[in-house]
């Protein structure tokens, strides 16, 4: 297996971090626009693992933008698989550089939505990965597959949606991902700031689309921002937190293969996030349409939503000031295997301490690009298989939390969790 | 009276509007360093008044940040009032460039305050005001007058702090200017917006600077941004509105001429306002200093604060949908002429839709103008005199609040009000 990893951002620089101990392949090209990133993960690789190790990674340049680019240096290397970690905005890109390539494809996020055009907050318009759904035949036709989607949120959501479906009940009436924290962000002085664990462009884009839902009675149907918020006991420590709906692919992805009466995604935003995020839509600073604002050199058009994260703290800077835990799970509820109601929670919880020690990477990035390397090792061991364009759980879920849960080096020596909550 | 007007945005357009109903002067030349905006003044009092009435007007071009070329357009035209009607970032070159020139001036806010360099919440560092009370001497060397703050707050407010001492009260504790409105403004289809009306740079820069208070025994003193929160019932119908400490220049003035124990400035912002300020706090946003963001060619440096006021509406656009009152003025406590307890406020109140039909401005603009063409006229007429830097409460209330009320054409037609309150 030779990967093309395109993006050496939080996530992609994490990811190289993560597969630099496993032994399945024998090439990562990290690539970037910027070449001194993908430089400087090879070069923190080299220094912690020495130049045996990072013999097998290669530092080059990319434009995700361009799929003849994409394509080109998937070919040039030779790459049987592309891994995609930068922004959503380039999936169609790298989607298509990757069939171009003949390369099988993994994401993390899905193509783009568009709202509904009269009807926004009730009904949905193109919905996350119609784009790449859409192109299915030509992956089946070309014998390649697309693994799309295959972070922790969506990806491992999506493992533990299956695990919860084939070995836990016998139906099911919601499949609910719910994801909280409690990280903070201290200052040099120690005083807590303002800085998001998770690229902010990406947050506004996801929180402020109509969110979507899944009724096996109405299909796929929109809501308002911030809708149905729900206190959430988060386990190990980070207890309560507000959740409220956000547009997620797993609920564009679970109905397609697993049967549930509802799918939701809910996101532990808390009071002061949905605050902030409010503001930014009330004043349009949320937009990305350019605006003229008065520049060093006379004028110049801006996307506001580029300023507000020029901004913020770099999220790939922020792990060394941070503290905290995050989880990422899947709420299920239903009847058990004998037909009696069960709720249940499917967890993995990744402490920033930790991450930081042991891997360098704060540990949202790290969760992040955790499931994809493990996946991509299955492929690897053809544990996992198919053509076409699919969701993680399109794929057996057990040998995956079997293989995240062994110790190292068999496995990746991450337990996740279990928990029988009583229905309310 | 010949006089150079500095400025015709919103709020000197509206006082060319004002003034050119009165009768005490020979002639106003409207400057601007965009002359099409001077020109677009002097079009509109032509169109409304006719060309005998506007002879009086000529538009002309001005740097406003060189002291010398404000000189040299006063000297040109035999200024002798210059009357400052832009952003108080160019205070001191307007007033170093009458002095230069001979006019006597006018404000209606004044030069900018520095935060204390270690101590920035409970310490004044250069407070509003200092730069031009320090050059006191030269103006009354020279036999000049600075009239400072001259417009509504500070401006009426000072007047009315002065009407108080005079004549209602034998001892003051607190003169605590409030000022508070239910202005909404809607888009096209009829739906709210927020869009402040008034300069959200001006806004963000008096809200965000550490408020300033004034204590007889304390002198003056610092606190965090929006501290003190109240609710004050503003009258006409405006009702409860929740009021904070603002740095204004109320609180550096009024103490130099008038006895109270405590001066105070409260803005009443309410509470979506000022989350909204927050949140730019909090993000970042709020900063003059440039940073680099992603522009359609490249990348450019750009103030977040400009970023944020090029995606609101133009104050000065937004009269016409604009619905309500605001409401400017002093409450005084203490002890009446009698020895009782006694508290009072003293107001005047703009209303948008009257404004923006007899003046075509909107009334946040027009409220601020009315008040240094009353003083102007004051001082034509000789019933207002003095020189060195001076504020509104260095002069007799009377004739100002007496001139202001009488009806047109003697007077301005502007009635104000007045409130025994029962102490809490």
């Amino acid at each position: 297996m030779k990967i093309l990893l395109v993006g050496a951002g939080g996530v992609g620089d994490a990811f190289a971090k993560i597969i630099v101990r496993r032994s399945f392949y024998e090439l990562i090209v990290v690539s970037d626009y910027d070449l001194r990133r993908a430089e400087r993960t090879v070069a923190s690789i080299s220094a912690k693992h020495g130049e045996d190790v990072s013999a097998r990674f290669k530092a080059v340049q990319i434009d995700a933008s361009d799929p003849e680019r994409v394509a080109a240096v998937a070919l040039e290397h030779g790459a049987t698989h592309v891994m995609n970690a930068v922004e959503p905005k380039f999936v169609s890109s790298i989607f298509a550089g990757s069939l171009a390539a003949g390369a099988d494809y993994v994401d993390m996020a899905m193509s783009m939505s568009k709202p509904h055009p009269t009807d926004p907050l009730a009904q949905t318009g193109v919905k996350l990965g119609d784009e790449q759904f859409a192109q299915a035949a030509d992956w089946e036709n070309t014998g390649r597959l697309a693994l799309v989607g295959m972070g922790v949120e969506p990806g491992l959501s999506d493992v533990f949606a299956r695990y919860a479906s084939d070995h836990l009940f016998s139906e099911i009436d919601e499949l609910g991902t719910r994801d909280g924290a409690n990280l903070i962000v201290r200052d040099e002085n120690g005083n807590e700031i303002f800085a998001p664990s998770f690229s902010i462009w990406t947050t506004i884009e996801e929180c402020l689309n109509p969110p979507v839902i899944f009724e096996r009675d109405r299909g796929w149907f929109t809501t308002a921002p911030f809708s149905e918020p729900e206190m959430f006991d988060f386990p190990e420590g980070i207890g309560p937190v507000e959740c409220v709906n956000v547009e997620h692919e797993e609920v564009l992805l679970m109905p397609r293969w697993l049967e549930a009466k509802r799918v939701t995604f809910k996101y532990g935003l808390g009071e002061e996030f949905i605050g902030v995020l409010k503001t930014l839509h009330l004043l349009g600073l949320d937009s990305v349409e350019p605006v003229r604002v008065r520049a060093a050199a006379g004028s110049a058009m801006v996307a506001p939503r580029d300023v507000v994260a020029a901004c913020l703290p770099d999220p790939a800077s922020i792990g060394p000031r941070m503290t905290g835990k995050t989880c990422a799970g899947v709420w299920v509820t239903g009847l058990g295997l004998d037909g009696a109601p069960r709720e249940v929670y499917l967890y993995h919880v990744s402490d920033n301490e930790w991450t930081m020690k042991e891997y360098d990477a704060q540990c949202v990035v790290w969760q992040t690009a955790l499931n994809p390397v493990i996946a991509l090792e299955l492929l690897a061991g053809g544990e996992w298989g198919g053509v076409g364009v699919l969701g993680p759980e399109a794929f057996d879920a057990k040998p995956f939390l079997e293989l995240m849960q062994a110790p190292e080096p068999a496995g990746y020596g991450q337990s996740w969790g279990f928990q029988d909550r009583l229905r309310g």
